[in-house]
């Protein structure tokens, strides 16, 4: 079964668990990394809003603060979904984009926009629930355009 | 574009913004409902896990303590992801269950697991890579399941 392949992690407590997670399980693992709201709202402005300097992140509608905002960059870049490089040619030196762990989280984004779109209709853009529920391959086409622009 | 579809949440300023929400975008709307990690982890207990009791929710390996416990299953029956039903046979008296909105958090868990297999190979588990990669129907079939044993 599905269900119980993907997660024993309730069911036993596995031997293998690393000193520094608490869970062996698959989902939990990943919500160690990104786990925070803030942490995948600077992924979304990566991903989508085509931000790449600090000064960008903090302009969002939903108005991170300074400290979160570079507690985030961090950790990403700790956990290898974000690269930070220099760039002399801008004023704030440092330019980020998404490495290739990074950019596959497109597939958790995408579920949770058809999510929102579906139970929270004031967020509702008929054509988008098109595009995210019916073709894998748009999907594909997406995640080779990021590759691009992230230089991955 | 898919992506400009998807998200012009940092281009623009939508009108339509409710007072109780930071962000018109799906993908911000969406976590502020389940945006933080003890509200995924419980959702993931009463998907994979089997567990409907209080109780049976601390006992997980995360540790989640009574009280956030409380919090986010408050929240998930507020936002109507949860249905708290009165169980007389049972000592705790209250039984939690999955709504249809709930259950359409599949596709989110199941992203993320997959992501977690891929790149933190220490949780990995290669039946449910392939199992998660390449059958939408059994993706299916695991919705049907859940959707009878939680009775939605």
């Amino acid at each position: 079964m599905l269900a119980e392949l993907l997660l024993k992690c309730n069911r036993s407590r596995i031997g293998c668990m690393r000193q520094d997670q608490r869970s062996t399980c698959p989902i939990s693992t990943a919500l160690e990394v990104v786990g925070d709201r803030w942490t995948l709202l600077v992924i979304r402005d990566l991903m989508f809003a085509g931000k790449r300097h600090f000064r960008q992140f903090l302009q969002s509608e939903e108005a991170i603060s300074s400290n979160v905002l570079a507690d985030r960059l961090n950790l990403l870049v700790e956990n290898g979904l974000v690269r930070r490089e220099d760039d002399s040619s801008h004023a704030q030196k440092a330019i980020y984009s998404l490495t290739e762990k990074g950019l596959a989280l497109l597939p958790v984004l995408i579920a949770m926009s058809a999510w929102t779109q579906k139970y929270h209709p004031e967020t509702r853009r008929p054509e988008a629930v098109d595009l995210v529920g019916h073709s894998p391959r748009s999907l594909e086409r997406l995640r080779a355009q990021l590759r691009e622009e992230h230089g991955t």
